[in-house]
């Protein structure tokens, strides 16, 4: 297949670079949860793969479709683990900034909105009241810096902007992922420490966020929430050519995969209907993973910290 | 193509069925709008191209899309004016019962709720405070009846309870549609006087709302926001079919089709991923055009009655 | 103090006439929870205190102002507690119809709707799918009616016409209330047998929802969101004139009042600056103690059903 | 009357200092709009009154109330003339900032967070795509910060960071304003060249958004949306004192006024039962009366931009 397609999961760039070295991966089991852990380790598979150099985790729970509550408890539990693992050798009085990507009057977008709002804050407490704890506590903030269609303000102007008054030892950043697989939307999520970088057709190296260009770890957590209508499409005559030997015939193949996509799909972007839902469901088990690996609770009391 | 296919807009099962007598098609124009206003006349084309026998207007509004206000007005205007045509024959002082079906909590299926939440009601003053008002105002009233998951009553049945009490003499009903093709969704809507029938394959009569099953004339207004991801992938294998002559082998084209969906698609429903705002303003462009039809007064009047 | 001051709770209402007979009163305590039992015994006290004949539980919780997470479940517990004392006769395959009264686009008139739609319903199941469940399970279903400034439809014609298609064996109506005391918003709700009826001053029996106009068991359920601003200011001057002495002079009293009110204050009608939460924490709470109360199942199974 | 209640508005601290120097009033009228222009002139009158040097514009529209669309367009057109005085000296390539403060889950005070979604925002074309402008743009851009509460961080050191990105040449800020009198609750908005300056007793110079800790111009827009129930107390007692010649008894009736507010109103912040309704009208008024002030466009041309 072409690997001019875009996936933001590292996993599904995987799948189509299956052989490449320089990329290591590992399985691992929970109840209901597949874990693959890849690491990009050398600049030529960064580069062949899409994918800047790190650790990406994906954890993979089909039956979340039928929303069963200790599915979310278990799989808050394991992006808390992942986590911990990644911010091992944060200190105990590290200052972390949870930041929201996002538009949050799109649906499909407002994901980092949403768990940015319920990531529970104690900076402020802190900073300024230390006397009011019982003893240390993380310090924790969180910013929903909005996009440059509403603001007029390029996202990580806002958010770098923020991180020089905050100094930050630890970012962690939220966002909506666009997936190649329809089937991923709702049930998986991705976490890696190389931070979020733009695509490099974009060139614009301004825009990314990540150890290189903030100067701190940066831990970004994804979910797949939208499925571009063209991967449907380009799926569809994929598995048509393997069936038929059209492949063969590539030039072909593309051109009809370009005809069919403009005329019938055009750039449309889609997402389940139900993404309300999904939206809901997946920042509670963010927001909740996050909290259970920043603070020293239960998952009862993070459950209460937000109501 | 298979005429398995299923759709809710007459204009696109009629494009299955471009040579089926018993139909008869009528265009027009207006700025911005093309109407297409189709007449199902015999019991045999309605079996044959799955609809009830009646008249569908679709007004298809492709520029839509970039929201350009003058052509909000124009599309309420061009709803008001059908359906103005289709209610020649309703008195003056009959009662009019606007019904939104759908779910409010899932966006792309909240249209109906929504409209009817911003058609302008009387119907208490009518009824109960005539003297409030100057002169014989039409008496209309809404009723939003939520759907079978979330009540545990049939949709129908609540419609039917109200219906007996209101005796309403039209009912305006309100729905979401699928649409086979994406490019459709937000620029498209369909009038009928054919109220609202079940699919043929669901063989459950009682949850039509038509003339035949309420007694009273039924219009029924809908937008397709949803298409099956199913039928994106339905169109590319028949286009692809078309361009390589493979239809000859339509065994096997079904067989891919089926493959390619199951695997990868599954039995998922997409919406674009900017619904928020398309229903939004679709919502304020059927309520607009509603109220236009049912009281006599001017678009910017019409605007001022729900602020 | 003049008796023609309306509040909705008979708690309030009995304060107002403490020693009047006819009423029976009794306390309870659970952790964190004050619970009144208030019997209206005879015609004589209903007319006195503007309460029908019945029983009246009132449920106090003060701290709820904090969220203790651990009082929600204790007071949907109580609230279960309650409920299933008053339908201790219901048989087991009886049909529950849940009604949420209210405008679900205020926030503060919003409970009843959202009650509405988080309670559990199985009629759909137990009427058409029996074979699909592993037992008896009770039936239940749910509406929201609207409210007749929105719909142009008495809410009650509403009801009505659902009841004689759903035929349930008991209504449950769930209603935002008006508090005398602004400190009981939040913290308080009421269950009472007698139903929701009108206040004397409207003199429109049609709209009353319980046994006599429908034939079967309702039981309300109410919570304090909303209080007269006027009523802040008429409890301002009742003290002072406790105070002062100056209740001695109670037409010049009556005169301040209403000047005050007119005044300053006009018929506004506030409700804290936080509802948005209240009514979400509210509608949980009473979600859960409902589903406790008709279902067999426990606290966690419980808030597992609606996610 | 006790100089110590607070209120944001100027107009109703003049009202308390109604012969203080160094105060100049002006009063004006447009249809259905009575203006108020304050200017505080000196330190010694703004210390008395309890605001910053500078002029304050108060527009007051009681029928507001009752949802006039033509009002709406008075008062947004009126704010934009209030506006263009202030800024006459604003130059054609300035860069514009306008902070929406506030918390956008709390509905009376999700003001400036709306105001800001619905301002139309330029600076990411004026900045990165001025060939694709047709001609000079005002530079609009707009930031909804968040609060401490909720996002841990100072909303000031949020807006301090993006205005060292941005260097807007004047600041505009949204916030939702308490009032002494519920009537004004809706109907009244506040503009200010003095910024937004914390009440003396917080005694925190930091929390200021004002040309002296930003050094740019930064007008205030404010809309009174919540009331302390304490003040529908205190003026209850206040006009009792008045009409019983009670006031020659101060400290009894400061005694009495602390004893009704804490036994019975407590620290309550109310809000009108319409406050969602409210809320949207006046963030449409505000964002209207700023596009047309920054933008060279008509009342229809100004509604069309943001839909």
């Amino acid at each position: 297949m072409p690997n001019n397609i875009y996936t933001d999961l590292a996993m599904e760039a995987r799948e189509l670079h299956p052989e490449l070295r320089g990329v290591v991966e590992e399985k691992d089991e929970r109840p209901g949860i597949t874990i693959s852990r890849i690491k990009v380790e050398t600049e030529e598979a960064a580069k062949e793969i899409g994918k800047q150099i790190g650790t990406y985790v994906t954890l993979d729970a089909p039956d979340l479709l039928c929303r069963p509550l200790d599915l979310f408890e278990e799989l808050s539990k394991a992006l808390s683990d992942e986590l911990k693992a990644m911010l091992k050798d944060l200190k105990k009085d590290a200052t972390v900034l949870v930041v929201g990507l996002g538009n949050r009057s799109i649906t499909p977008d407002s994901l980092g909105p949403a768990v940015a709002e319920l990531v529970y804050v104690t900076r402020h407490i802190t900073e300024f009241l230390p006397d009011a704890l019982p003893g240390p506590v993380r310090s924790v903030c969180s910013a929903a810096p909005g996009v440059l269609g509403v603001t007029g303000i390029e996202t990580m102007e806002v958010v770098r902007g923020i991180t020089e008054h905050v100094k930050p030892d630890l970012i962690i950043a939220i966002d909506s992922l666009a997936s190649r697989r329809a089937a991923r939307i709702s049930t998986t999520l991705q976490i890696t420490d190389a931070g979020i970088s733009p695509g490099s057709g974009v060139g614009n190296t301004r825009a990314g966020l990540n150890k290189d260009t903030f100067g701190v770890p940066v831990i970004a957590i994804g979910v797949p929430l939208v499925v571009y209508a063209s991967t449907i499409s380009q799926d569809t005559i994929s598995l048509i050519a393997d069936e038929t030997g059209l492949h063969r015939d590539e030039e072909r193949l593309k051109e009809l995969a370009e005809k069919v996509i403009s005329e019938k799909i055009g750039t449309l972007i889609v997402t389940p209907k139900d993404i309300d839902t999904i939206v809901k469901d997946m920042s509670r088990i963010l927001a909740d993973g996050i909290n259970l690996a920043l603070f020293d609770a239960s998952y009862d009391e993070i459950r209460m910290l937000v109501a």
